[in-house]
């Protein structure tokens, strides 16, 4: 019943990752002219994507990877490749989220970093590459002692933690901007609130909910890796909290 | 000598959070005429401090009240008390937030609530109202069985991070939209990064560092009321997660 009611809920999830993609996809397709690698505004559009794609979706992908039960059974060092390599995946759409927005900038001879939503988003894939490259060093490599890991670990789930509430974050602040340069003709404003603006507005929402999805499943729910030998183990993480 | 240094980090926390109030409130005088009750941008100005000092600073002091080493001895009550008092101002002065945008739209006609960031406060102030009231029958109110406290407690705790995770989502689109707002002179853009811009990031920045340090102690850190009779008491949060 319990294992029925996850895979109901991790479907759902799925769908609501995949739907936040699409809508980004189809707000770029449909207002702004589609997707070129060309160095102009049509390379830009890429950026929303990778990033909702990348920071957000395969990013909670990635994080939710031990709570799946099939994780909890047999040896963890398969989930743990398994959880480095989706990381490893949507880090690299990040990075190629900045390289599209760096070459438009370049190409149109913009200032690179000057939003506050760019300083936010620049230090959101920074602590993302310190979390991957930490992440690597203390849990996947075999030279660290097993009480250094068990130290390190709520700093590691913390960090995920917060850095995808960085990535929606940063989400947010991006569509909003957008929204602001695309819809600045009289004739249809943002404060009119034209399709375009209550198409991305709800994508920017539904990018919310689904982050506070991904987080309730990460530090609360029960869903957990049982391993055997520590005595508070299947515990919810927040259950003693206040 | 970890009495000493939870101390230490207190005071080190409620100077970022009173840093961040001046640092917006400096920023509303300097660069935008400072404040006024009559309807004009100068109401507006007061959007910004209410926010950040409401439903961020304050918000913040109000969740961490369990993690002061005093509330641990003698009765709970009383603490309980100041949590939702404190909860109370924090949301008392989130709603004057809302107050002088609304009046300063309908005394310029502007329509209310079509960015984005606007969607996200308003559901970040109406969750924080959800939160407050269902705190108040839950955990003050004197007729809910402990069991049932003990359920959704962990949901408390867990919309109580979220609120204040959001809450700085919204602070970080606002600061943005600002600026694009009052930096959009061709002789002085915001990419330009004029002194405004880099102040008003900077706030921004020091507004997301403070929210982390908060998350830290209210998730990860050991600093926890003991409760008797409680197994897995005083264990930090996340000790256990993946």
């Amino acid at each position: 019943m319990a294992i029925g009611w996850f895979y109901l809920s991790s479907y759902a999830l799925s769908l609501l990752g995949v739907m936040c993609i699409i809508l980004t996809v189809y707000w770029m397709q449909l207002w702004h002219g589609g997707f070129a690698w060309d160095g102009s505004i049509l390379m830009f559009n890429y950026h929303p994507v990778f990033m909702v794609a990348g920071s957000v979706v395969i990013y909670s992908a990635a994080s939710l990877v031990y709570r799946l039960p099939r994780s909890w059974l047999g040896p963890k060092l398969p989930w743990k490749i398994g959880h480095a390599v989706l990381h490893l995946l949507a880090f690299v759409l990040t990075v190629l989220g900045l390289v599209v927005v760096f070459q438009f900038h370049s190409h149109r001879r913009t200032t690179n970093l000057y939003s506050l939503h760019s300083w936010l988003g620049i230090v959101t894939v920074f602590l993302f590459a310190c979390q991957w490259f930490l992440g690597f060093v203390v849990f996947l490599l075999p030279w660290v002692p097993v009480w250094l890991r068990g130290l390190l670990k709520p700093i590691h789930v913390f960090f995920g933690a917060i850095i995808l509430s960085l990535s929606v974050a940063s989400v947010i602040s991006g569509i909003n901007e957008k929204l602001f340069f695309s819809l600045n003709n009289d004739t249809q404003p943002y404060s009119s609130l034209p399709s375009e603006a209550i198409f991305a507005n709800s994508t920017g929402m539904l990018v919310v909910v689904f982050g506070l999805l991904v987080l309730y499943i990460l530090l609360v729910s029960s869903w957990k890796r049982p391993e055997p030998g520590i005595l508070s183990e299947g515990q919810p993480l927040l259950r003693d909290g206040e």
